[in-house]
């Protein structure tokens, strides 16, 4: 099955103790989309500028993305900069130039309208809704957001968490959010609100998936190098919802792996500087990295 | 088989968001013995002063707590006054009253010399040193330390850890020793340095096992009130211990599952001030969240 994941394609110059990328492809959409496409068919919906290099759009489309709801308008791309320190779990953002963003509406062509998955990456909350609003019967829509339209658009985004499956959020801004300290206590106020599964993404420490009534705890997988954890969460959330979108399975435990394979793609795509290590990535290192996932977990019952 | 524990037995000032409890029972030897004797024999190794009430003595001991080297001198007990903000996961120390501490000289009686398992709980390196010397054949030395140590007796430190099996230690304070920001780099310094285990206790986000070719990642439990995380790096060793002196398991399985019995212990200490969780608990409350930490990590393997 297919999925359509609407969000943005960017230019971002990153700093990391490590090294520099200046211009380099990044993006929600982007790095969901090329994430996702190891695992299922993927339509990307996004707006780029007329700097907009043929090349990526060449890569997009060498990965089997549906290229064709990526609109391209007068102006420049989207472009963010930002800065990592030795903690790297918290990016500092330098600079957000969102030029073409300005007047992204995003439409859904004809077909696009009857996806059964839907990723709504982290854009105004508005637009958001607009999108969910065009889709008729999807089976399953996540989306994720941002502490600034925590903070501008609380309520809109309120809106939107009553109408999916699953919110994927930061563990800080889950307690922006809700003014939460204790993690859990927050997740099981948004759950309140409205959305049935909230996956909190902690960087470095893994992921919480909470529902009502259970709890699922990934680690990260422990990376003795880490050059650029740009795009991790997106890249986490295309290998989620890939899976989920490759296999059907919506029971817990087919949710659970789902969260596996996110955690998979996205210790991968850290390894490297913005989308460098997907294009080198072959599927056979995501399932010996998945099986790495179970030794790494793995305890006993109790046993006497 | 029984466990010697040498350390501290103090009295605690703590403020937390939640409350303040003012000179009541801590010390890293009564949150390590206090855990361990819910699963074995445990001889304690401190020394308190004048004002030390009985009443605490007669709880160590009515948990079966051998206090026979619990040495009393004149002076006052070790007092240690802290402060946590609503990240849990960090104490700020206001003040230490080192008192009767300064001229702690631990002094194995003869039959503790025999002892099995020895946890060096974290005072001076330089005494754990004298404690290890005195100690026989043991099966299983581990040892815990903090960051005023690591700056002030490094080499003192380094001596340790070469000759114990299992060191216990903080992310915060595994990055300190080394240096090194990524903490996969860090253990192995650790490991290079001579000792065959390492355990990171990373607050909330749970624990890393480290070898020299394995790792295992155990999460915390998920709780909904935590009051007061003072002691629960200490009440994890003495579950991790405590089990493993019962079992006799040194095996890699053995191990982990030592690792989340620490766990349940931990998140047990951390739903109450000082002890006073751990005298309400019940064996079978902690086979109980044993089979929560299995609910809560499962995920099946690849199944296509």
């Amino acid at each position: 099955m297919s999925i359509v994941v609407v969000g943005t394609v960017a230019f971002d110059t990153v700093e990391t103790p490590f090294g520099r990328g200046e211009n380099v492809l990044g993006g929600s959409a982007t790095y969901f989309s090329t994430s996702a496409s190891f695992f299922t068919d993927v339509s990307l919906v996004a707006v780029v500028g007329e700097d907009f290099p043929e090349e990526h759009i060449t890569f997009l489309q060498g990965r089997n993305i549906d290229t064709a709801g990526l609109q391209r308008i007068p102006g420049k791309t989207f472009h963010w900069s930002g800065r990592y320190g030795y903690d790297l779990n918290e990016a500092e953002t330098l600079d957000t130039q969102l030029n073409v963003l300005m007047d992204f509406q995003p439409e859904l062509s004809e077909s696009y309208r009857d996806a059964e998955y839907l990723f709504l990456a982290n854009i105004d909350p508005d637009l958001q809704m607009k999108v969910l609003e065009q889709v008729r019967k999807p089976k399953l829509v996540a989306c994720d957001t941002m502490n600034f339209w925590i903070s501008s658009k609380p309520e809109a985004l309120k809106k939107v968490l009553r109408k999916v499956d699953v919110v994927v959020i930061n563990e800080g801004e889950a307690r922006q959010f809700t003014g939460e300290a204790n993690l859990v206590k927050a997740a099981r106020q948004i759950i309140a609100l409205g959305c049935k599964r909230l996956v909190v993404k902690r960087g470095e420490y893994g992921v919480l998936m909470f529902t009502a009534d259970s709890v699922f705890a990934a680690p990260a997988y422990p990376l003795e190098e880490v050059f650029d954890p740009t795009g991790a969460g997106d890249t986490f959330a295309g290998g989620f919802m890939g899976y989920l979108a490759n296999t059907g399975d919506m029971s817990e435990e087919g949710l659970r792996q789902a969260i596996v394979f996110g955690s998979v793609m996205a210790s991968f795509n850290v390894e490297d500087f913005s989308l460098e290590r997907m294009k080198r990535l072959q599927y056979q290192e995501i399932e010996a990295r998945y099986k790495q996932f179970k030794v790494l977990t793995s305890f006993r019952d109790i046993s006497y």
